[in-house]
């Protein structure tokens, strides 16, 4: 069974010179992969002719005469940029021409695009940003990411159910321990939406291990953590910032001296080990959920391998069938509760 | 002049065993500090002979009979444990026996103990925990970092003059620039609490220079951060957990193999320079703001050096007169808007 992807050409940083290679690599990398490149033809035309793919049989092009930029106006481009490329990938995926949606473009107007387009599952109120962090030997599942700015107690409930289904379904873990993250580990800590919320979990058959501290998103102890999307947006930015730090402060570290430099190239191959550890770009790729539909955002900035794995991410969701077995548990859910 | 600074003798993880050193050194470092220790005399009396610090004249030790521990209630603990060390360092406070205090014990329990004795400054609703952190050529005040979950605009406008007046006065920048911790720079972003208090910023007389995003805590964009208790301590927690996951990961790229160990030894140097820049004992030392007398929170889990940092502090604190130019700037500010 093939599957068919839609790329939004055009968002983020770089359009057509970081989506058409890593369109290339993802479809080496998948036999069964079919892409729809979205945007302005010519200039997706002349990227593909740059790569020689212009005669790539799994490649296709569909054409947007808009591109939401990211100063635009969420509002604006909601109505004004109707040809968008995220309107029309969004509308691919809404009469099933495509199994999922990526867009590096401005995260405000993708969601509101799509959400106006596709709607969000039975059962869901809103939709939830969530993406993979890395942790000492794994990954953790953290969501929303900055959707929602004023979460109520269901809404946390809700993005632990898509989130506990996206990691079994997308990672693979079997019975997904889910967090809420809070300001400390007693069920009395914090403010009455994220003590509601963790009352909902405790009554509910999902692997709740109760709170877990911004010190803690990271060691592994739950493989979902959830959070209003304000906290959670902060703390991600948080941990991008805090990296950026210290890897400075390595860097400087390293190019102090005559001897640190010496010491900076004898350890050279130890030093890209930990890059690559710690590099972001392996975990590119939020994925929109509680949409009807498959959208994953990249990074903005994101380089080629970086926008190939919100690829890898879009079609895993795809594969996976994510959004049936969120709408079949959410509805399980609610049965138990009526 | 000299300056009295009361150390909880018996909070932390650690009691006199790491705060009688901690003293040694502080008074080594200041000639003019006098140190009073409280708690149980017993323990005090051995950790001081120890050090031979029993007949010094500049320490002087405040019995109390009870200890909070990390475990108890908070309630419990401000009407059952009246002669605790947090009470009797607080009543030293409020009677003026000394200019300030310092405890690693439970942070709840030290807030609530110190708010009911001392009450809080004029103007002030709520005091807020405040701490300097690294940024790549110099340092950052945030707060609040968890005495308040629930904050409405006027609260975090108050944590805005209290941390402005902080860092001037404790750190010596001019000028500082003010920022709210927020998830994205427009001022259309965030919730209605963070949009209400740019408004009130804006209007101010502050160096306000807008929203900051989590990325930018450590840039140095801001001198003074302002945020949601919840928030911030998420903030906090999320850096120092991205902190020890890359430390993780550079530790194991650095063992890996014999040829990573070669390395790390050549390297040692350099890394012991990294270490030190990165060092969160530097940083030990959260000021309550706000409370009509100067209260210091260290690490629980602080060392002998971590802790005489948070001494550093109160007496920073003390020398500066934070209170009384708080006191002083919301006063004006509050004539400015009658």
């Amino acid at each position: 069974m093939s599957m068919r992807i839609a790329l939004d050409a055009m968002g983020g940083d770089y359009g057509p010179s970081v989506v058409v290679p890593a369109a290339l690599s993802a479809l080496r990398d998948h036999a069964d992969l079919e892409l729809v490149l979205v945007g302005v033809e010519d200039s997706i035309q002349g990227a593909l002719r740059e790569h020689g793919l212009e005669n790539e049989e799994r490649v296709s092009v569909r054409p947007a005469s808009q591109v939401v930029s990211s100063e635009d106006d969420v509002s604006q481009a909601l109505r004004n940029k109707r040809d968008s490329s995220i309107h029309v990938g969004a509308n691919l995926v809404k009469e099933a021409e495509v199994d999922g949606f990526v867009s590096a473009g401005n995260t405000g107007a993708l969601m509101a695009i799509s959400r106006l387009i596709l709607k969000t599952l039975p059962g869901i109120d809103r939709p939830a940003i969530a993406t993979f962090l890395p942790t000492r030997d794994s990954r953790v599942l953290m969501l929303d990411l900055g959707a929602n700015v004023d979460c109520n107690s269901d809404h946390l409930f809700q993005f632990a159910v898509m989130g506990e289904v996206a990691a079994r379904a997308v990672y693979g873990v079997e019975e997904p321990t889910i967090g809420l993250l809070n300001i400390g580990e007693e069920n009395i800590k914090g403010n009455d939406v994220v003590k509601v919320a963790g009352q909902l979990l405790r009554d509910s058959e999902m692997n709740y291990i109760g709170n877990v501290e911004g010190r803690d998103i990271f060691t592994g102890k739950a493989d979902v953590v959830v959070a209003d999307g304000f906290v959670g947006n902060v703390a991600l930015k948080t941990s991008e910032g805090t990296a950026e730090l210290l890897g400075h402060f390595l860097r400087q570290a390293f190019s102090a001296s005559w001897a640190s430099k010496l010491a900076a190239f004898m350890a050279g191959r130890v030093l890209k080990d930990f890059k690559r550890k710690a590099d972001h770009r392996e975990y590119n790729g939020a994925m929109l959920l509680g949409l009807n539909g498959i959208v994953v955002k990249s990074h903005g900035s994101a380089d080629s391998y970086a926008f190939s794995r919100a690829i890898e991410v879009a079609a895993s969701e795809a594969r996976h069938s994510v959004n049936r077995r969120i709408t079949h548990e959410i509805q399980q859910m609610l049965e138990v509760a009526e």
